[in-house]
């Protein structure tokens, strides 16, 4: 069989290229859905905002599964600090926005 | 049924992160794995390193892809630009590496 012309192997490449990227995607919104379920908890008990030994334990995990898929495991780390700070960032917003629904509900207990 | 503890439901949702985020390294991995053979083949046919219509492209179809997945579509561009920005270095190095490889078997024809 010839080897295909070069827009066609290049074009192969960027069909899975896409189909990778569509997949990160819907990877990354599942994990905001669940990262932002953690938010509700911890806004509803008043859990700390960070876990040092959880995001420890994290690291070292993503840096040995980085390895094993021949990834640099400090663009990993540099990629997941950047994930987290979103999460930290949508936790911040989950955590305002239930204590103001809690502020409302004491109003409203009170003036009832 | 009785509503799991804290520690149980939070320990639930880490689970699914820990899942996720092997899977997330795992896709990273097998794009960077098809990107390096884009590498190859530019590097091989001296193909300009970057497209700009095909960035383009990419962009739209990705700010689309988070709108529908409910991701804010600025971290989207935000992430891509980091994955990519990998993505050229690691072309630059497989473009020495073939340049460092057709010198040398340019000198050991002139030499035999």
């Amino acid at each position: 069989m010839d080897t295909p012309d070069i827009g066609t192997q290049l074009s192969t490449f960027r069909q899975t290229i896409d189909n990778i990227d569509a997949a990160l995607i819907h990877m990354l919104a599942e994990r905001f859905r669940c990262t932002d379920q953690v938010g509700v908890l911890k806004a509803k008990y008043q859990l700390p905002a960070v876990d040092k030994d959880r995001e420890r334990r994290q690291y070292e995990r993503l840096t040995r599964l980085a390895q094993e898929a021949n990834l640099d495991p400090s663009f990993v780390e540099k990629l997941m600090e950047f994930v987290i700070s979103e999460v930290v960032q949508r936790h911040r917003q989950i955590a305002a926005i239930e204590q103001a629904a809690s502020t409302d509900q004491a109003q409203a207990t009170q003036y009832t």
